[in-house]
């Protein structure tokens, strides 16, 4: 249960110190909670609402982010003088948080209209999908988009999202086995395989490392109605290339616009939540909101991809603790154990602890930065842990293994069965993507409105008063539901996505 | 001097192997030269010209690619069976094979007709480019540029051979410092110094690793007529970012359409040789006669840019020999023991030993293999040694470290200051590039016959007798002449050149 006051936000009940909306000097009173300030408290910073005796845990989202340094009163400034992380060991708690999900009965479920696939998935959107196993690939592919694009040729084709090229910068000068390459098939692989698109193209040069045939055989692909292939080496060059693909796809059009959208419910939902350009504001208001947006969906049978490994990194143990099983929990420490391999052997510093901005912003200990960037996750338990790009299988939440950076990360959200994607910042990104809608979520008003085209939903209503938390939680899901059944977000009216598709590249460029 | 023979190429008047154009079975009596062979020869396998006494060098290329393993007759073939590396150490000889090249004189100079611009620096082409720093700012870089290709604004302005964007997958997730944000950043600096722009545009989101600001103050580059740069978050979105770039760029169209062609020096050229999807004739035709061509254009002043670091692994040697000092022969095995390091900890075992498929395709040793690659890079001394994207400062052969890979690697050459690119294939790679034109060059004529509209120049004739290396070394070099005086090249027709900028990404993504 979330709490807004006038001037303070109370994230969880449990809670024993609220977030100043905006500066107050000392010695105002509030009126509720009824409190006299005894310290000036910053905008965004913590204030005490009861006295808190020295050693005793300090409350926020409903967890311990730190311990009194000292004793503190109700009405003090809560901040590194008087709050310290304990020296203790960290407490990995394996599945001590996970509760089973309250399901709403299925007759109660939301639904939405979707396209639903031979393979019993279901998509938000109804794209055809050209597929490049190699840079060499890229021209050709985008060639064969635009014909699609610009000729009018899809004009009898309604139900038809568009012809969208995936190119990128890799499939080949890298090993031909290993993490990097199976990382890069598996990308490949959850693209075609994912229900947005109805028809896929494969496009390969023929001399690069990740060979065609190759990448089918391994992730049982075969040359189907809805799935075809070849090389611009096979078909003699660039020109013959691009016009077997428009032959190709023209073969696939009737195919692609016979699907059409039916009431489908809201289980079938995969929500990939993410962050980029956060702010002070990021972690008090979009992202628990989204995490509550989150938890809705999953008591309505969805799932929620939820990743970004460096944010979680030394707050690991919040997750698992919300392990549904020890094996999940374990599955995401021998992640954190491969980060720590993956950052160390690239001298990397992985260091999540509040930089001095960051403690300008109000946030005393990594637990406090981790839960504003975990807040994204809500609150339910966690079902799966999955490698990037891998096939999600779990209803519910579950972790991807990626990096923080959004294009990489969003791919392999996509990759492993995202079909809508939840984006929140406070900077201000300019991000869209294909062939998953993705949903911008403003933390401030501020941003809101410079940048009203770019952003799909103000969270900053949260701290202007305008909305609850809960509210905002439920405008999150209802939007989602409407992005799902074919509503245009921002980024796609913007034309967002022929450019953001970036598979994780590990490994050596050679 | 290179001496073809009606069935045998003989690669370099010291030779004493020769390479058999087709199969020929033993008994064969040749008459040029005068010889009978003693075994079956495999197409594109040696046969000993002459009696190589045990433990004598094996010469190719005029080099040593082994040792003679027992007593060869002349006529026996030339391989694993009968020839060996020698176990002493490689002979680094620093600058041994180092000559002052014998320049043309100044008089008699061929000449191109290109730009030159302001900082002294000659064009071949006449772009403007948008520069991106992250791949958050990619979509709005697009859009700018789609508005000049599509809307006919540059009709009125006829010098102006496009705006294009550079877009890549990188930009943040990374290390704020060292190695692969310099490496980026080099990159960048590169691109805004290129001659074959006339103005640019930097465009980035606002909260990326890569700063805007920092770049240009890193990169000593201010606003001026033709450089600008903002950020969307700082004018307010998507929409407003593109509408200030086309108004930005819209404000470059006069000033760069009056850069006109004027008559040069061919010394004004810097060439990157690069290779990709080579096969078993690349070796002993397009590399040696691209090398030969490249002889020739540093003779008349110019410079070549030869790169492609992984290639000349374990025969490093070849280049420290041609160094013209000992600290540039330094410098590169400096560059060797980085890559050591940088495969070592990415799990990569770089191994240019031949292949079983490259013993099959006749190549013995890993020296004839380099040697092979290495023919790109001609004769001449090596007067100078580069990072990845660095300026270029020489005139004469200079080597540029890099991956193979070649999107990566022609992005550094062009980076480093490459105004025209020559790109030899055996397999038939579909690349080419901006803002430098991309020749490509077939190793052999079933290449050149089946993708004959990518190819630019077949160096298989050298093979079929059509022509001889020299003349085919003649003609690559008018050819580049021709290119960087305007004429388009077959990547050019085929619109190739938006989807191949492809910086080198060192470090993990995070
Ligand atoms: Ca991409
Ligand atoms: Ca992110
Ligand atoms: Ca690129
Ligand atoms: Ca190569
Ligand atoms: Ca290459």
């Amino acid at each position: 249960m979330i709490i807004i006051l006038a001037n303070i936000i109370h994230l969880h009940e449990r809670d024993n110190v609220g977030v100043c909306k905006g500066a107050i000097p000392a010695g105002t009173a509030l009126i509720e909670p009824e409190l006299t300030l005894v310290d000036d408290i910053p905008a965004m910073h913590k204030v005490a609402l009861v006295d808190i005796p020295e050693g005793q845990p300090i409350l926020k989202y409903g967890q311990v982010i730190g311990f009194a340094a000292k004793a503190i009163k109700a009405g003090e400034h809560v901040h590194s003088h008087n709050c310290k992380m304990g020296e203790a060991e960290k407490d990995y708690g394996f599945c001590r948080l996970a509760r089973p999900t309250d399901l709403v009965p299925e007759s109660e479920r939301a639904t939405f209209r979707g396209y639903r696939r031979a393979n019993g998935k279901v998509g938000t959107r109804n794209y055809i999908g050209i597929l490049t196993t190699v840079n060499c690939s890229a021209t050709v592919a985008k060639a064969i988009a635009q014909h699609f694009t610009f000729s009018g040729e899809l004009d009898d084709y309604p139900n038809i999202d568009g012809v969208v090229a995936f190119t990128h910068e890799t499939g080949c000068g890298m090993r031909s086995d290993g993490e990097g390459y199976e990382t890069l098939r598996r990308t490949f692989d959850g693209y075609a395989r994912h229900p947005n698109f109805g028809g896929i193209l494969m496009v390969g040069l023929g001399c690069e490392t990740m060979q065609v045939r190759r990448v089918m055989e391994e992730s049982g692909l075969g040359d189907t109605d809805t799935f075809q292939a070849y090389t611009i080496q096979d078909v003699g060059g660039t020109r013959k290339a691009i016009e077997r693909g428009i032959e190709v796809l023209r073969g696939m059009l009737d195919g692609v616009n016979q699907h059409t959208r039916e009431t489908v419910p809201a289980s079938e939902l995969t929500l990939a939540v993410q962050c980029g350009g956060s702010d002070a504001f990021s972690g008090i208001t979009a992202n628990p909101a989204l995490g509550a947006a989150g938890d809705i969906l999953i008591r309505h049978g969805g799932t929620v991809i939820y990743s970004e490994t460096p944010e979680i990194f030394g707050a690991e143990h919040l997750l698992t603790q919300r392990a549904k099983t020890p094996e999940l929990a374990q599955k995401l420490l021998d992640r954190i154990e491969w980060w720590q391999d993956y950052t160390a052997r690239n001298d990397f510093e992985l260091d999540n602890n509040p930089s001095p901005g960051n403690k300008a912003g109000g946030l005393t200990t990594i637990m406090e930065k981790s839960l504003g960037a975990q807040a994204k996750s809500g609150s339910t338990e966690m079902v799966g842990v999955y490698l990037y790009g891998e096939e999600v299988k779990e209803k519910g939440l579950v972790f991807m293994d990626s990096p923080g950076f959004d294009p990489v990360s969003v791919t392999g959200q996509v990759a492993s069965g995202a079909n809508v994607v939840c984006f929140t910042t406070g900077r201000g990104s300019a991000f869209g993507f294909k062939p998953a809608p993705s949903l911008k979520l403003a933390s401030n008003s501020e941003l809101y409105q410079r940048m009203q085209e770019d952003i799909d939903i103000n969270c900053g209503g949260i701290l202007d008063g305008e909305k609850t938390m809960q509210e905002c939680a439920e405008e999150i899901f209802r939007v989602v539901l409407a992005t799902a059944s074919g509503e245009q977000t921002q980024s796609e009216k913007l034309g967002y996505g022929d450019n953001e598709f970036n598979p994780w590249k590990i490994g050596a460029v050679v």
